[in-house]
């Protein structure tokens, strides 16, 4: 994930909406198919010092300047048509948004394998002991008796519920930018933009969305809910973890302490709890950037691209650490017999068992990468 | 809005979860009919000294202690059966959770109606202003002309994308809460809940979500990205009002200054974008709280139920503030062509009036209030 | 604390604000005492229907506007010169920052005393207990022994630390707002501000602040943070409670349970972890409002009342739970005892003695309550 | 800044803390100076790949793992005793916290150049101007004229208050961790602590302070409301440009467009601005991390380290970029004095020019940088 939001991923996907920008433009009959050709080229012969390039984006305030400056002197090499086609008719936010959405479709892809490895390591564990029965605790004192598979169930449930809604907010949010400079797409056409987010698989806007960032907001408290549900896993698993009910698999070199060598800390907890603290105030920042200025705003839409690419690496950090988590689970059947058993307070699970059933069933229904 | 999460339909909204509740568990055979009569005879003749039991509730924590007290109180002169019936099977939370829902439910209907009405007003510039020029401004800086038209049909698919995603949130969220102590439904039967849900119109469960909050966070987070995409309407017409190409229609009694007389205050706007100032950091509130503790977390969803009836409010007041403001909206046409004329960059509006109907067309497609 | 910032005890601050305004006007020679002494008896004889005042300032836009007018109503029947006396040279903004830091400073003295009540509670466990070993624990897991006494101490320190940041925050933020429209003080002198300040037990700001909000913020953040040090006290009570090492005192109507009777519930953890959770995204809503547009923001600082009202009550609400709970706690000396020996960790408690003693030190040498 | 948080400073960092805790231990006798001498040349010798261990941090949830691994590796090539004397009586939280807290005294000097630099300027723009006349704005509409230096001074004293408090927080949060597994210093002396403290130049903590955070969230706090102070600069200076009355210093290469190349675009506004949208989200996030459980929190005290980084990064760059801004400060005298006539709200600018006098007076009596 880390690569998927790097400074490289970044360049190719700006060089990807440079390259497609000028083919449907041809397509369109707004250039000729031989300057497109030619910055095609230019596009796929681009060549940069990753972090002199950065400095300069910094400093001129957008990627887009020293990006296409580079561009325009390659494809001046081969004629003065292709130097003019590049970006011609876009604005520095159509190329970082657009590259954006590139990343986030990337990171997407990451979110929904790791997600879905989750999904099924709970699973693995609500199937086989949805009769288990443990203690139920509620405001962190004894409760009624419960199932471990009923809770598995629940771990399940909620990391699915997140990710649906990654899977809605992602297909209403991962759309190609194209408006120019103020959005209006004064010298283009509404088939250069088909063609692009074509090309480029995203979809195409009604209308630019340029100073209309909700989708975006969307997709970002889609990721911070995500983790949340996952920190409600983390959270379960490391208080069982506690009273000896469950301990996260052991791995080489993960979970030690440097002045207790023979501890084994929830190290995977550990950074899902944390990526759970962190996400809702990303979150709160981008949505905070909604109300912006006019046709595009000074600070709010600059301020969203480092909060969704924290986002993701925390949604996807903290699905990566507990997948593995939950697939190798050491469950501590004894201690959540001996608990529940101290606590006095019977066996009756209700209906756990056919919760668990229904629970299961609800996931063959509703697939978890559809919107 | 401040009724419908104010503590009389709290408390009506509970009783009507009890009477649900004895109906249900007499329906499918749980409890006689007579008990299930009385105990709804007792809701019906349910009064308190709101104040009074407000305090009692704080004290003990929850609501459903003193409520359920008198209630039981109530029944006890129609039967011993009927006593015993009151919240049977029920937990604290399935109570609070449930009547949440119920005041959710009222709220929606609300936001659904000032939503559409902004919706509505701005689509109500768009279409005759789809060709007026004006000047374009992008991080606050004079742009390229764009036309009023398109403007407001950034700002009508801005609230219309809010309220979606707000309807969806809803048809996820608002879900009946009935699981008992633990969540297990121990001494109920699948029927009572569904009976319930389709008597209080809300939506069954597959399974209690006491510890399973994403959906309530989701709903939490569509309410403060629809107050943001309430608020860039706001932002906008409060730049205009700046420059005199816009402003709020005088209404009496409203916008002026305690030490300017003749002065005329943006005062909806005020009230929009103080709301997507506050929405962001409660959305952020329900979203920290996900991770909670095993069957009922201890302090996170106690920390919901302010939050989400704050949300509500900011985000209806501050449609309610904006509808108006757009519907009557004073567009200072003389202004807009000397500002765009003053900045000198043209009259090439590119295809904004294509993008304006394409925008409207959009609109009725989709409706506004399917998920 | 929902006294202090209710309805009435803002108007009672914002008719103080008018009375000192004309007494201090007339005592720097702009208006003559009987003037002065006519405003000052019709803001003593001001009665107003609460809610009708409430609704009739939200259409406004601001309290100012109705209430002043019903002031000035009042004084005109006294003399044509007491009406023009009331609220003369200032702005709708100084009546409710400086009603605002009325209420505020009747709030941190109810902080206050809460939080020494806390912090003296957790003293006197931390001085009895100083050597009375129990399992230390980190990540969730055993790890060496430490003191019940230390455990206390960092109880205490927290929270002190928390009030002491709290009380120079509030020495910064409890100013005076006088600027009139454009916070200039024009037809003001700068005597009128002093005298008002002396009289209302405020201090005076070198200039205005109506536009410069960071002491405000800074007092929102020293009340989260102060929720969130008593937070940490109520999650290890609450952590505590879970394996039988402490348990909340018994309190009749408190900590129950609607389904298990015999329960008992941490409920004052619950109101302090329940704050906690929700007091940072208040706290980012105010500092969010910071970047205010000119002399007087739209939007920004109408966001802050609310949000510092609801961080006083939460603030105070988690005090006064947790200083009951601390003060009464039950210490279940045998589990703990129990809990150590069987993590098999041996008794080497280190300094815990030693640093317990600095901490108590550490509290004689600077009081809670001052800057 | 990048450098200040970046990983070779951060393992510079926590070189620095092992040496100086062997040393410190030496000098207290609990180890002898050849091997205390011999784990400072280890730690002189240390070289590694920075990014293999990164990795391995990553894998094992603390630096601390496979440093002192390294570190020992080292040292047993000099003697046992010097490999026992690696991290002895410490933590992986000591060696995480005071290496934060060394990174965060580097960062401090950077905040305060530049914070010292944009107060200058401010000053700069206050004194020559104390009696240029403009039009004030409330609501974002005309109101009464202020002085252009009046406007400036406002500015100033945010940013010094932001200082300011950034000082206070700093001096009470720049404090050495050091306490051992569960943090009662078993093993080790009071004096080491201090020891360490003096040499590494931070205060010693009169309790270690490993579970008690409040201090570290002052400062979080702290950046964030001083981000905010800047942002009110850049929110002020944006407008001001939109209107003529203002313009960024032009820079080569810098406030480009890519698609209209005769813009300048206030980036300097830009990037303050972003960043205060940014801000308060990462201190909320540091906050709800506060409620940590026991004597080392599981997700709580993780998460903070990154988004302290972050609110250093965020706040040196929003001052580094407006401290040349409003050096340079194009002033457009004509648009001032033009808007003003304009609005037609007369010239009485009050006591402006004793309020600018007093401000600047303000600054000479109390400095930045003292707490």
């Amino acid at each position: 994930m880390l690569r998927a939001f790097g400074d490289e991923s970044l360049i190719a996907a700006a060089l990807r909406f440079e390259a497609a920008l000028a083919r449907a433009s041809a397509a369109e009959g707004l250039a000729s198919p031989a300057a497109a050709a030619a910055v095609s080229r230019a596009c796929a012969a681009f060549e940069a010092d990753i972090s002199e390039l950065a400095q300069e984006a910094a400093h001129a305030g957008t990627l887009a300047i020293p990006l296409v400056r580079r561009l325009k002197a390659l494809a001046a090499r081969e004629s003065p048509e292709a130097e003019a086609l590049v970006h011609r008719g876009a604005s520095s936010q159509d190329l970082a948004d657009t590259a954006l959405m590139l990343q986030a479709r990337a990171g997407a892809a990451l979110i929904r394998a790791e997600g879905g490895r989750l999904v099924r390591a709970a699973a693995g564990i609500a199937r086989p002991h949805a009769a288990t029965p443990m203690l139920g605790r509620t405001l962190l004192q004894p409760a009624r008796p419960i199932t471990l598979g009923l809770k598995a169930a629940g771990w399940m449930l909620g990391v699915a519920g997140g990710l649906r809604r990654f899977a809605r907010e992602a297909d209403q949010a991962l759309v190609l930018q194209l408006g120019g400079a103020a959005g209006t797409m004064s010298g283009l056409k509404p088939g250069v933009a088909e063609r692009m987010a074509q090309e480029l698989g995203l979809r195409a806007a009604v209308v630019p969305w340029h100073a209309r960032r909700e989708a975006l907001a969307g997709l970002a408290a889609a990721l911070a809910i995500l983790t949340g549900a996952v920190g409600k896993v983390a959270r379960d698993v490391a208080l069982m973890a506690e009273v000896g009910e469950a301990a996260e698999p052991a791995a080489a070199g993960r979970g030690g302490s440097s002045s207790m060598p023979g501890k084994r800390n929830p190290t995977g907890c550990q950074v899902a709890l944390s990526a759970a603290i962190r996400a809702p105030g990303l979150c709160a920042g981008v949505i905070a950037g909604l109300p912006q200025e006019h046709e595009r705003g000074l600070g709010g839409w600059q301020a969203e691209g480092p909060a969704v690419a924290s986002l993701f690496e925390l949604t996807h950090g903290a699905l990566a650490a507990m997948a593995p988590v939950i697939e190798g689970l050491e469950i501590g059947e004894p201690a959540i017999a001996r608990n529940l058993a101290a606590a006095g307070v019977g066996d009756d699970v209700g209906l756990s068992v056919e919760l668990v059933r229904r629970a299961l069933a609800s996931l063959d229904d509703a697939p978890l990468s559809t919107p």
